[in-house]
């Protein structure tokens, strides 16, 4: 059976759009296990260049990392009555240690949960790892001398969701968790505001997204936190992602595992607590901000391959010299720190290859037949844009490189240009409501802050409040665009994913 | 409860020795979850640099990295007699997806595993990913264009074991695996081999661990696999540990999940497999090889700390000329591209400081008091071989780089003697036994291969076949030490982690 291998536009259809993206650039597949997806090496690659470049960063601000269980004992996630209430609906529960072989009414040999391997008590697979970790935090803090500890996880994580979307949500995903203790209540929040904007950098200069930082009603606040702050990203149909969250949490985790130190007085104290993370959902947007309907863009900083140099050579006396040049200008752009990729499979046509590697996001292509190789150059195509070019050998690596600089700086003003033209001011609901309908959009209203109107707001139009935007808190005088009285917050609204 | 910080010396208790030094150079912790441990930072400092060690040889030799799920369908394991034969034992076992509230007798809220959430088919938690890995081959291979498939994978497994000792045997433990997809039957076994080597080189230049590579029994073959090659170390009490594996798996995957290419006559063949691991074992293998009865010695190439800088500074005057100085120092270092701290901790003595260091195993130690400025040195000592000088700030860089390399040659010359001077041929079985039983050591025989005169010998002396050492198995004229017979097997016989 022919499998479509055809790439609906966006304007046709968003959704379908997005999986023949990632279907077409190889960057996932689906599993055996529902909700769990396979990340393909393309995929992975991509996610493995997020990784590094946030590593180095986490390291920077004087992070360590670390590894905790898989397993949590069921009875922790009971000890913080929110984070319970929170993970409890979607965990995915071990109950038994073994297998034995069972042979069914046919005589087929199989297997099953072995009754006398039950455990006492079942375990959850971590949905995070909050409390697995303060508890080792109580074996591990005696005194202000071990404060701050600042420590991160790479891990994976399962959460049993049942509406999933690759790299959006998915039942196990890849994911870091950052997990810090502090002495005072002052040097955590400065610490969850901190990774927050170690987020927004990292988003701004690596992927090429524009976010916005801000802080999360109650409503939309993690389980166990005292505060939600947050990164959303707008994608090109206009719908918000929450692309990363760093949590306040108070000291919820120290009082339900018991996590005190000795002060510089010799006083016993509970110790503060911070929570942050972002996962492989980091992927989805990438490839949601700014590919196109001819398949994935990718920005150069995190494309696992950055150039593509294609040698043309219709007839065998040409192949060796095409390779050789091909060769040098390889070495070059190797020298030069570019990602590059020779695709030199024979029984292949040019344009076949074009055609896959414009699909799977590559940057810049490079095509080199006998012609280039006298003129000593190589004819050159980004994959946005349009433009075709040639790039002298000589010098080749500064070249491509700012060639690149150049296409990631593109890709971030296109896309902050995106969520400018699509950010709204508006002062009253039902212009919210039809504009909201006509055009979708982000809306920054000035807003009273009441759970019970956010809930009527989301039946009615289902957009939710994606955040209190930092440093866009200026109230005075307004009134709320629902319900009139005196505004205590600024507000984005809009659809989200 | 004060905790006994003492390490046994490796005379008194090797077994007790080496649990101390885990505990004191705070490499891992034990967690709340039946033989789960916790990979503090120290410890998963070394696993990432031997991760980013490896990781770059695998990409050299052409493989790319992409992620799997981490559960399997229960079917799935049943499908290869023999893997299901070597899993099911120990096998976490999910069966619900979700958790309700419930409350005792005692008024008291908890959780407990929903009866309405219950999954129809119960999901492995993967001890090992080919079947769900060749369960995808299947449906990226079809013709020979995609051959040979070179993918590994970094993820975290679960064995249930009983008894569990830390790095060596856990029940979740992390690990990397390959697993790629030949054309043909002699590609897959030089695959096979190739990784072996690519291992062994790595143990050799970059753990200082001299393994031996061989091939192994088929008593202690992969579950699944037609044939098994492993590298061999020796540990400081002579046994010997079992470092990784290699496995040729012929076409037993492609048989269970039905995986064949069109091969380039147009016909359609089975796929040929190899599978390939190593864990966080290795960690263990470094502590067993190189540490001392001080605590923990590391090779400087997976040293998270290579060298640490301790200023000191009796009077506060002093403290500024000091500190000048060894921010200079640093800079140089970090610029020769050492992994250099200074511990600047105040109220604690360069006493403590030391003691504190040696137990975790860095490389080398430099001190900077008021004099060391002056004469424009650091005060040097190594943690192993106990010498004692100076080194020049003018030049620091290099020299340290220099004395690196020199203790990572060292370590590798001492465990080399170490197996050397334990390692015996033996030509008849009573004296194996009485000299394993006196000595210990690894004994080199002639045998006639023969899976019950093998378990016989485990039975009798604990010993079992560490492997068929490649490269030496020359067996003409020799006569089996344990049966008489004509040899068709060099053996290597030791008591094994």
């Amino acid at each position: 059976m022919a499998q479509d291998n055809s790439i609906k536009t966006r304007e046709q259809d968003y959704s379908a759009w997005y999986l023949d993206v990632i279907r077409e650039a190889q960057l996932a597949d689906y599993s055996p296990v529902k909700g769990c997806m396979v990340l393909r090496p393309h995929g992975f690659g991509v996610w493995d260049n997020i990784k590094n470049d946030l590593d180095r960063r986490f390291k920077e601000t004087g992070h360590v990392n670390a590894y905790f269980p898989l397993f949590i004992p069921m009875e922790f996630l009971s000890r913080e009555a929110q984070h319970v209430e929170g993970f409890a609906k979607e965990c995915a529960v071990v109950t038994h240690h073994r297998l034995r072989s069972v042979t069914d009414a046919n005589g087929k040999v199989g297997v099953e949960p072995d009754p006398a391997a039950k455990l006492e008590e079942p375990l959850i697979v971590r949905p995070t790892s909050e409390t697995i970790i303060w508890h080792m935090y109580g074996r591990w803090i005696d005194s202000w001398r071990d404060l701050p500890l600042l420590i991160n996880q790479w891990a994976n994580v399962v959460r049993w969701e049942m509406k999933t979307r690759p790299f959006l949500r998915t039942a196990e995903f890849l994911w870091q968790e950052g997990h810090t203790a502090h002495a005072t209540e002052v040097e955590a929040v400065e610490e969850a505001e901190r990774m927050l904007q170690v987020y927004a950098d990292f988003c701004h200069e690596t992927l090429a997204i524009p976010v916005i930082t801000g802080s999360k009603s109650s409503a939309e606040r993690f389980a166990g936190a005292e505060d939600t702050y947050c990164i959303e990203a707008m994608m090109q149909n206009t719908w918000a992602l929450q692309a990363g969250t760093s949590h306040f949490l108070g000291q919820n985790f120290a009082k339900a595992f018991d996590v005190t130190f000795q002060n510089t007085e010799g006083e016993r104290e509970l110790v503060w607590a911070t929570s942050w993370g972002v996962s492989t959902r980091l992927v989805g947007a990438v490839i949601m901000t700014h590919s196109d309907d001819t398949g994935l863009v990718l920005p150069p900083k995190v494309a696992p391959i950055q150039v593509v140099i294609i040698p043309i050579a219709r007839k065998d006396h040409e192949r060796e010299t095409v390779m050789e040049f091909v060769g040098g200008l390889k070495s070059e752009l190797l020298a030069s720190g570019v990602r590059v990729h020779v695709d030199d499979r024979t029984k292949m046509k040019p344009g076949a290859k074009y055609y896959e590697w414009e699909r799977k996001g590559v940057c810049l292509r490079m095509e080199v037949g006998p012609r280039d190789v006298k003129g000593e150059s190589a004819f050159c195509k980004k994959r946005t844009g349009g433009d075709k070019f040639s790039v002298a050998r000589e010098g080749a690596g500064p070249a491509v490189v700012q060639i690149l600089t150049d296409i990631q700086a593109e890709l971030l003003a296109n896309a902050t240009a995106l969520r400018v033209e699509n950010t709204h001011d508006v002062a009253d609901y039902e212009t919210f409501k039809s504009e909201l309908k006509a055009n979708g959009g982000w809306y920054r209203v000035a807003w009273f802050d009441d759970g019970e109107a956010e809930a009527r707001i989301k039946d009615e139009t289902k957009a939710t409040i994606r955040c209190f935007p930092i440093g866009d808190q200026d109230v005075e005088g307004k009134t709320c665009f629902y319900s009139g009285k005196p505004a205590n917050r600024i507000a984005i609204f809009a659809r989200a994913y």
